[in-house]
C-alpha cells in the first residue's frame, strides 16, 4: 500500500520505534485556525506494516477542521483540553449528519471513509489526540480535492455538481 | 460489514446470482442528466462475501456524475457508446487530478477511496459499464454529504472550510 | 501476490490507469469458438493493489469457454448481444450445477474458486462484458490442467481419476 | 465464509478443540484405492474463524487420489510410511507440471487454488498427514466437478471442451 | 472475531461513538501502581469492526505495568504527563529488549503480540493515552496468565520451562 | 510480514516445495526434554505469502515444551506416538486454563496468540505433528522473553510484576 521496505529486525532500534514533541502546539495561525502533528510511518519507520499511527490537533478559538476523510483509517479522538463539536457524515442515501459537542475526556469515533470535521466552539485553545487505524491514513480534504485540486475540474462540471452558477464555483476554485 | 447472513447452500438457485434489465437505459431526466443503475448484494443476494459489483451509467449529452467516492470500491469502467470526460484526484497533499477523455471501448480505472467523476461531452448518449471491487461498495456524493446532509452542518464551519460567505454556503445548501 | 511493485505516486499519469480497444471483437477462429480480450494489472499497471480487473469475452455461434476457475477471484459477467448458456458446479460433496440461460442484459455471478463455462446457444456472435475481483485473478482451465500439462501427468493416474481406459486418457492427452 | 457462530468464549471447553481417531487407517476398498480423514470446523468446532485444519490420506498400494483443488487452502503434507508420487499443475498459460516422489519423512506444499494430486508407488500402504490453511478448505474433484454434478454439465459443451467425441464424453460421465 | 452483530445503519446515533470521561485519573491503589481505563467496543458500540480502540493509563510513582501483550493489536503510546521507562522484547530467537525512557510528548509503539512494560521512574503521577489496532486487542497479561490461570499449570511444567525449584513456583502461584 | 520477496513463477522447481528428513526424532538432550524441526518458510522458499507450515515435535519422557505463543498462528497438533499433557490459557480477565491427556492419533488446537504448553506424561518418547497457520509462525517462549531478554527487563519491574523478591528474579534471569 505504501511501497516502504521494512528494516532488518536485527538493526532495529528503540529510535525507530519513538518520535518527540508531541507535548508542543501546532501553529493555528492559518485561515482554518487549526493545526494537525501527525504522527505516521512519515515519521515513526517502525510503523511500517503495523497499523496505527496518532495525531495531536489544536484548535484556536472557533478554528475548524474543514470536512475530509481518511480512505483508509477509523478516527477516535479525545479531547485533551476544551470544548469540540464534532461530526461526521453517512454514505448515500441517507447523507445523515451525526454530531455531538465534546468537552474535556469525552471520545468520539469517525468511522473509515466518512466524511467528517471538527470545531473550537468556546473562547480558550482546544487540544485532542487522535489515533488511527493504519500507519498510514491518508487524507482527501473535500475542498481541496474537489476546488483545489491541480490542475482544476472543469468549472462546468462543479457547477453541475453542486447546481450553482460558474462564477460561484470559480469564486471558490480562487481561494484553493 | 455489511450484517447479511448467507443463505444455506444446499438452497441456492440460479437466481440467488442474476439479475435482469441492464441493457435498459436509466432514466437522465434530472438535473445531473445522468443515471447509475446497481447491480450489487441489494439487487444479487448470491454476492454477500464475494467482493464484486458491476453498474451500468447513462449520460444525457453533457451528462455529469458528480464528484464522489466509494469507501470501500475500486471501479474499472468501460464506455460501451460515446465520449466520456473522466477524472480522479489524489489525496493531499498533492491533489493531483489525473482525467482523460475516453472513446467507445476505452478502460479507465478510479482507485478506492479517492473522489472521481464523468462527463459525457458530446451530443449523442453515452453507456458505460463498469465493475466495482466490492458486492457494497458505498458511495459519498460530495455536494450531498458536503451540502445536503441531514440536519446540515453548520453554515459557519462550511463557510470556513470553503473560504466563502455563508450567503454562498446557504445558496448552495438550498439546493440540496 | 503478483510480485509487482508500485510506481511512485508523483510520477503516475492517466496512461497508467487506462487501455483501449475493448469494443474490437476477440478471434473467434479455434477450436473452442471463442475469445477472451482481458484487462487486468498486465494492461493496466495502475490496477496494482486494487483488486478489480475486466474481460471482454465474444462467442462465434455454438462457441464455449471450456470449464475453468479463479484461483483468486470471483467473476461477475453482463451480456452486451445475444443469448448465453452459462453455469457453475459448487465443491464437494454436492457437485450443484447452478446454470442459467441468459439474455441481453442479464447478469450473472460465479463464485470465487468455482469451476464455470459459458456456451452462445444462438446462430448470432454473442459479446459479454465481466469484472473480475482481483487485478490478476489467475485462470485454470480444467481441460489444458488436466490433459496439457508440462510435462504430462501420468496416464495411469488420469485412467484411474476419470474411471476410464488408459487409451481414452491418451485420445484426450494427444489433443493439449 | 462458512456461516457458522462462535460459542460464548466462557462456556468453551477443551471438548470443543480437540478430536480423536487420527491414528486409524481410512477405508480405502474404493475404486481409488485411498481414504481422506479430515479434521476441520465440522469435526472441531473451536477451530472456526482459526484458520488451519488436518487430515489423514490413506494409500493401498498403488491408490490414487484425483486431481482436485482446495479454493481455500495451501495444504502441507508429510509422508509418515511409504512412497507417494505427488504433483500440482501451475495455471494458464503455462500449466507446469511440479512433481516429486516422497519417502518417508518427506515435506510437500501444493499452493492454494492449485490443482493436485498423490499416487502409492509401492507395494505397501502409505500414510500422510496435511495441515491445511484453513478451517473449512473445501474440496473441488475435478472428475466429480465436470463429469459428476447433478445435474450434467451439457455433453456438447464438454466434448468441446476436451475436444473428444461426445460418446467419450458420456462414457466418463456415466462412471460419476 | 468478536461477535458482536452491528447496528442497523438507519438507528445509530452520536452516542453509539461516543464515551466521557477519559480525564478522569484511574485508581493506582493496587500492588501495581498503575490503572488502565480501556475505551473499546465494550464502551463504544459503534467502534465493532472498525479496527481502533484507545486507553488511558494512569501511573502512580514507581508503578508499573506489568510484561503483557496484545494478540490482535499494536500499541502507539503518548505520555501526556511525567517520565517513563517503556521496552518490548522481541520474539525467539533474539529476545532482544527495545526499551527507552520516554518524557511528556514523546511517543512509542508497542508491535502487535510482542510482550511489553512500562514504569513510572519519577516521583510524580504518569499519565497516558494509547490508540490500538483493534476495537478488541485483547491483553495476556504474562504473570496471571502463566501463574495464576484457573486452574494453575501443573508446578512441575512451570518449575522445568523456569528452571527453578517447584516451590519457588508454588510461591509465586500463591501470589495470583 | 517477512520481507521475502517472491520467485519467478517460471523458475520455480519441485525443490522449491520440498523438505525431506522429518521422520528423524529431534534431539531431546536438554533442560526441558523436547526439541521442534519446524518446516517454514524458512526451510521451503515455496511457502512464501502461502499461510501455512508444520513442526515435528519430539518429547523425552516427562519432556516439557515450555509456554510460548505464536503471534501469527494457530496450532492443530496430533500425536503419532505416546501420551501428551496439553493446554492453553485464555487472556484476561479469565485466564482460563484449557487442557487435556491426549493419546495417539488425537488432535488438539492451540488458538493464535494464547499461550499454550506440552508435557510427556509417560516413559517412552513421544512424537507430535503440528500444522501453522503461517508460513512463519513466530514463537515467543514466555521464559526466554521475561527472564532471557538481551539486555535484561530491570530486576525491579519483574518483581513487582510477578509480585516476588528481586532475588528469586534474579534467580530466574540468571537461568536464561
Amino acid at each position: 500500500m505504501n511501497g516502504l521496505a521494512c528494516k532488518n529486525p536485527a538493526w532495529v532500534q528503540a529510535n525507530d520505534f519513538s518520535f518527540s514533541g508531541l507535548h508542543n502546539p501546532g501553529n493555528t495561525g492559518n485561515p482554518f485556525g487549526s493545526a494537525v502533528t501527525p504522527v505516521t510511518v512519515a515519521q515513526i519507520p517502525g510503523l511500517n506494516t503495523l497499523g496505527i499511527s496518532m495525531v495531536r490537533i489544536d484548535y484556536a478559538p472557533w478554528g475548524v477542521v474543514a470536512p475530509h476523510y481518511h480512505p483508509r483509517a477509523t478516527e477516535i479522538l479525545t479531547v485533551i483540553e476544551g470544548s469540540l463539536e464534532v461530526g461526521f457524515v453517512t454514505s448515500n442515501p441517507d447523507n445523515r449528519l451525526i454530531s455531538k459537542t465534546l468537552q474535556k475526556g469525552d471520545v468520539f469515533v469517525f468511522p473509515v471513509g466518512l466524511v467528517h470535521f471538527q470545531r473550537n466552539i468556546g473562547h480558550m485553545n482546544v487540544v485532542a489526540i487522535s489515533g488511527l487505524s493504519s500507519q498510514n491514513p491518508g487524507v482527501s480534504t473535500i475542498a481541496n480535492v474537489v476546488f483545489g485540486s491541480k490542475p482544476d475540474i472543469s468549472t462546468d462540471i462543479l457547477a453541475k455538481a453542486f447546481q450553482v452558477d460558474k462564477n460561484i464555483v470559480q469564486q471558490i476554485q480562487w481561494r484553493f
